[in-house]
């Protein structure tokens, strides 16, 4: 019998978050069972559960991933610009330019998700997790700025970082629910740039 | 057989409006059905079909009222305050206010609509209705500002105002998801301060 290694089980692993994360963009948070995560695998349903045992499992899983992309993406993003600011500025239109991707991607999950745990109350610790893990990168990507004395905040760097993932989330949202135009994505945009030369005090 | 005035047709619609409200706070858009809104009136099932024959309706019929409210209001506010900043700011710190109310609010059973319909994609043209409606009431407050000679607005008002709206509500969902403190609502609130102030350049 060959032995599975832990290299194989890790692809087998991630295969799966793969597929289950096109499920939940497909179908939904709430609407997606793990028979559905089960149907689209190519596994069984025993060897599915090997991994995980519940689609709040999986969702977890996959936001790990793309929690660590951002943050790795941040950083490489301060190692390739010559200043914070043009790191950012960088980000924000990376980030536009990402959103004329029609497809609707797994933010819409992730916002079912965050706005429905205002009833499903057992949701709230790792809501509140997930935040405190989010902001850490928003504030290490913007306390660089800081610390190189380009940055010089009016206000608690905790606000700004709420301010601005509020308001580039609502964006993601904006795109999904009313379209990339209508939703005035690239004039949000610009108010945004506007916003942040102002509270973090850039110049020119 | 007594006569069915206009007026008490109206009143028990505003009846009907009010207890429909309660339950969809209580349950959610999706989760309430016309049963439900049945049970919690006063009112047999063909009573309250009379007045409207789907949760959808009611819940037009809701923010119907809570846009001619906003509209209302701020014209009051215009009246009411020697600047159109003023106004502005009292708006935006009577918000703050109101949302230390603990109650969740009609607020989290519009999210819910709003973050759904990109699945739902029969609510679209209802959805670009009432954006269109809730920006027209924003843009004639900022309007005021400008037509004043207060506001000198850096870029369309339309980006403004859907940033604006975008940010404000995302407060709401803030608050409704992680709590009034965690959410950094005074904080939020001081940075669209600052955001509106430069963006509108007002002095001082």
């Amino acid at each position: 019998m060959p032995k599975v290694t832990n290299e194989y089980k890790e692809k087998r692993r991630q295969q799966l978050i793969d597929t289950a994360k096109k499920v939940f963009e497909q179908k939904g948070y709430a609407a997606t069972t793990m028979s559905d995560i089960v149907a689209a695998s190519d596994m069984s349903r025993g060897g599915v559960y090997q991994y995980f045992s519940s689609t709040e499992q999986v969702f977890r899983a996959i936001n790990d991933q793309n929690d660590q992309n951002l943050k790795d993406y941040f950083e490489r993003l301060l190692d390739e610009h010559k200043t914070a600011w043009d790191a950012l500025e960088t980000y924000l239109d990376e980030r536009v330019e990402a959103m004329k991707n029609p497809n609707l991607g797994f933010a819409a999950v992730a916002f079912e998700y965050f706005v429905m745990s205002s009833r499903e109350t057992d949701r709230s610790p790792y809501i509140q997790e997930r935040l405190k893990r989010n902001k850490a990168i928003f504030t290490e990507f913007l306390q660089a700025g800081v610390d190189r004395g380009e940055f010089k905040p009016l206000t608690d760097l905790e606000s700004i970082v709420m301010f601005t993932i509020n308001l580039t989330d609502g964006m993601v949202l904006y795109k999904l629910v009313l379209g990339f135009d209508t939703g005035k994505i690239v004039g949000q945009n610009d108010n945004l740039k506007i916003y942040l030369k102002q509270v973090l005090q850039i110049q020119g």
